[in-house]
C-alpha cells in the first residue's frame, strides 16, 4: 500500500497547480482559497479588499476609528466585488451610524474586533450579513458565541496593531476544542503571525477553517499603507516589533486597556516605552505633528504598524500573488507532510 | 487521479497504526518520534527522560541551576536509557564542572539554554555529544550556530518558564530561512506552545524537524513536579499564564533581564506584578517560606511553572501516552490536510 500511495503521490504532485484546499470557510464565504485580508485601518480601502477578493480569497474594507467619508469612499471603491467591511468594534458603538452605512453596501459579511460585538449583532444579520468576531482569549471568544458569530477569527498576539497576550498556536486549538463543544457549527479562522503558505498550512493543523492575514496584506501594492513603511517592513525582522501603547497615547485614543499594539520598536517607541504619564503630559502638542509625520512616512516617529511576520515579507506585490503563492506553498507542504509518513 | 489517490489514501488511513513520522530529527537521534521533552528543572529527573525515551522519543535531565548530588542522582536513574542532558547556560558557566559531570555519563546530547554556548561547545563535541541550543530570537540563533550547534530548538514566548519575546509561530519559520542559508545542516526543533498532534503537525508545517514540549511532559506520571501543580495545570487555560519576573525576585535567580518566566498567574503574581523594587525589599525574608511552600506543592503563593499549552492539558498519563497520543494525531492530521486538496 506504502509503495502504490508514493507512486499515485507523486503523480498526484505533478497536477499540483489543478488543486485548491477546501475548508468550511471557502464553502461559508463562497471562495476559492481559504484567506482573508485584514480590515486594517486606513491601509484596508476598496483597492486592497477587491483585489483580494478578485484573488480568490475574501477582502474586507476597514472601517477603523469611524471616518463615514473615509466608509463611504472605499465601499464604493470596491465596487460589485463580494466584500466585507470591518469595525474597531468599542469606537463603532459611539456611532452605529457607520454599521447602517456600511450594512447598506450590502456587505458580504461584517467583522467586528475588539470590543463586544452582542449590541450590534441583530442589525448586521437582520440585513443578511455573515458576522465575523475577533477574539483573543476565552472571554471574548464566549462573547462571540453569545453573539450568534458565524466566524471566529482567533488572534493571536504575534500580529501588528491591536491585540492582546494569547500566541496563536496556542490559542486556535483551544478556542477550536472551546467552540466544537459549545458551538460546532461556528468556524474558527487563524490571524497572528501567519504571512505565507507554511502559516496557512499550520493553522489548518492546529484546526482553523482558514486564516486572516494583516501584514503579509500590509505590505502589498494595493495596501494604502504608505510605501515607506511597506519597504520599511521588507527590512525588518519579527525580533524588532514589539507590543506598546506609545502610539494610542500619541494619537489620543483611548484604547480598553487589555489591548496593547504591535508594531516595529522605533526610536518613538523606545523614547516612550514605560513613561506612559510622562508621555502624556506632552502628547497633545505633539499630535499634529505625529499625524503630520504619519502622512509623510516617517518610520522613526509614528507606529509602523506590522507583526511578527515582518520576518517573512521580503517583498511589495499585489495581493493576487500573495494569496496564489500561499495556496501553492501549503501545497507543498501538505504534500511533503504526507510524504513523512513511514511504515514502520 | 484525485479519484484514485482518494482511494488509496483510505486504505491508506487504514493502516495508520503502522505509521510513523520520520524526520531529520528521528534520524539524527536515532528515534522513533520526533519529539524531545524539555529538561526541566527539578521536573525533568532520571524516570521522566527515561520514560520519554522508552516511550521512543527522546529525553532529557534538567541540570537546572546546577545542584551536582541532583545531577548525580537521577543521571543514574535514568541507567542505561539513551538520554541528554539540559544546563540553563548562565548558571551552568559559573560551574563548569557541571558539564563535565553531565558529560561523563556519556549523555546523547547536551542541551544548553539561556546563555552564550560558545564557550562550552569544544568540550561537549570532545566528549561526542550531540549540541541542542535552545535560542529565542535571531541573536541567540546566531550564537548557537557559531557554535556549531546540532540542533537549534527556537523556544516561543508560548512556553512555561523562562524565555523571551517572540511567538512559535514566526520564529520557526524565521529561524528556518536563517538555518537554510547560514547553516543548512543544522536542524530546528519548535518549542513552545506544543502539547498534542496538533501542535506537532504545525511545528513541521512551519519547517522544524520537530518538536520539544516542557509543560505537557511537566504533567505526567514520571514528571518530579509536585501533583498539587500538575492538577492545578489541568483545570487551567492559556489565558491563566503570565510571562513575570516575580518568581526570579522571590527565589533570589539573577536571571539575565531579556528572560521573564511563563507561570500560573496565581495570588502570588498578582500582588507583586509591576512592584518589583517593593518585593526586592521584602524576598529575603520570605525565601526560606516560599521554597517550603513550593515543596509543599502551594499553587497560589509559588510559581506553577506551566506555559500557554496549559489549555490543551486535560489528564495526568504516563509519558509514553503522550507520545503515542501525539503522534496519532499528527498523523490523522496530515491524513485529514491531504483530504482538503479539491481539484478545482
Amino acid at each position: 500500500v506504502a509503495a502504490l500511495l508514493d507512486c499515485f503521490m507523486r503523480l498526484n504532485n505533478n497536477f499540483q497547480g489543478l488543486y485548491m484546499l477546501k475548508t468550511r470557510l471557502t464553502e461559508l464565504l463562497n471562495i476559492q482559497h481559504p484567506i482573508i485580508s485584514a480590515p486594517m485601518d486606513l491601509a484596508s480601502g476598496g483597492r486592497l479588499a477587491a483585489a483580494v477578493t478578485n484573488g480568490g480569497a475574501f477582502g474586507l474594507v476597514g472601517g477603523g476609528y469611524g471616518n463615514s467619508d473615509w466608509l463611504r469612499t472605499e465601499m464604493r471603491a470596491a465596487g460589485n466585488t463580494r466584500i466585507g467591511c470591518g469595525f474597531i468594534t468599542w469606537a463603532m458603538a459611539g456611532n452605529t451610524a457607520l454599521l447602517t452605512q456600511a450594512l447598506a453596501h450590502k456587505p458580504v459579511a461584517i467583522m467586528l474586533s475588539f470590543g463586544d460585538p452582542r449590541p450590534h449583532a441583530a442589525e448586521i444579520k437582520a440585513a443578511g450579513a455573515l458576522l465575523i468576531c475577533q477574539i483573543q482569549d476565552r472571554k471574548t471568544a464566549r462573547e462571540a458565541i453569545d453573539a450568534g458569530a458565524d466566524v471566529l477569527v482567533a488572534q493571536g498576539t504575534e500580529a501588528g496593531g491591536h491585540g492582546q497576550r494569547r500566541a496563536t498556536l496556542t490559542l486556535v486549538p483551544e478556542i477550536c476544542d472551546m467552540v466544537a463543544k459549545e458551538a460546532p457549527g461556528t468556524l474558527v479562522v487563524a490571524a497572528g503571525g501567519i504571512a505565507d503558505g507554511r502559516g496557512l498550512a499550520a493553522a489548518l493543523a492546529l484546526g482553523a477553517d482558514g486564516v486572516l492575514m494583516g501584514s503579509r496584506f500590509w505590505a502589498t501594492v494595493e495596501s494604502q499603507a504608505h510605501e515607506d513603511h511597506k519597504r520599511k517592513a521588507v527590512a525588518l525582522s519579527g525580533d524588532d516589533t514589539v507590543r506598546q501603547t506609545v502610539t494610542d497615547i500619541a494619537r489620543g485614543y483611548d484604547w480598553p486597556v487589555e489591548y496593547t499594539s504591535r508594531v516595529y520598536n522605533n526610536a518613538l517607541i523606545r523614547r516612550w516605552s514605560g513613561k506612559a504619564e510622562d508621555q502624556r503630559k506632552t502628547a497633545e502638542a505633539a499630535r499634529k505633528g505625529y499625524f503630520q509625520a504619519f502622512a509623510d512616512g516617517n518610520t522613526e516617529e509614528v507606529g509602523v504598524i506590522v507583526g511578527e511576520a515582518a520576518g517573512m515579507i521580503h517583498d511589495i506585490v499585489p495581493a493576487a500573488a500573495i494569496i496564489e503563492r500561499t495556496i501553492a506553498e501549503a501545497e507543498e507542504i501538505i504534500a511533503r507532510l504526507g510524504s513523512l509518513r513511514f511504515q514502520g
